[in-house]
């Protein structure tokens, strides 16, 4: 994984916590070339929206850049484990590659509940690489959950 | 269910149809009143991209009219089964009720596949109820996949 691709997922997920957002960035890119795509950050709280996820997102930008029907041909790299809506999303776009750093035991949809991709009604399956940078990612996040309690104790 | 949501249904899914997109069509509803918010159709082809189902659709046009983080007091109906992705964006959503017509044995995730709303990472789980008049949705998509092969033979 190119350096630039994770530097631009970890400004994506800092901008997102300075914005009041759980800190998830995803990037996507080229699988051959690791060109940079596009990216983007969580907006659930800003647009009152739990749909927002940065998959979500990001998958809106590049299906909005490139004008086609799939995103063959690309991949993702993305700081938490994608939940199920989000996985089922990489699948029907049908991305080469699926990268996340974090687990996410509570609300994964990858290796966990759903287990999207092991499903016989998923038709397309990503090749899927979790734990990568897991601990730079999940700092972010449990400093942003600690700040999040704290706000709520103060309250 | 009251008549009048049917109908809309109905109607979107036929305007689907006519729009060369799968005929699924769905309205979002206030549970208790049956007052209906809004209704949509899938977009996917149209606008090239795998991920506007009618159930997103509809989701988005909710959260931009209530304002608020969820759809609490809100119940969905829909013609065709949802997939993975649409079934844990409605969880995410916090409906009430999810009421659908045709059963979709190739991709559903609610009764196949992901089961989302079985999962013990699905946090919110909505009643849900399948196989409203399944007769007159399935008839309208059986008339549109067959006219599709028909298409594709005589290509």
């Amino acid at each position: 994984m190119h350096q630039q691709i994770i530097d631009l997922a970890l400004k994506e997920a800092k901008q997102a916590f300075l914005e009041k957002e759980i800190p998830v960035g995803a990037v996507l890119f080229k699988t051959k070339s690791h060109e940079i795509l596009c990216s983007a950050h969580n907006l659930s709280e800003q647009k009152k929206n739990p749909l927002l996820h940065a998959e979500m997102l990001v998958l809106e930008k590049g299906f909005r850049a490139l004008q086609k029907k799939t995103l063959e041909g690309y991949s993702l790299f993305v700081s938490l484990e994608p939940c199920s809506m989000c996985a089922s999303a990489l699948s029907l776009a049908r991305l080469d590659r699926v990268y996340f750093a974090a687990y996410d035991p509570k609300t994964g949809g990858v290796e966990q509940g759903c287990c999207v991709f092991n499903q016989a009604t998923t038709h397309h399956k990503p090749e899927v690489y979790g734990g990568l940078c897991e601990k730079e990612f999940q700092t972010l996040l449990t400093s942003f959950f600690d700040k999040l309690r704290g706000k709520t104790d103060e309250s």
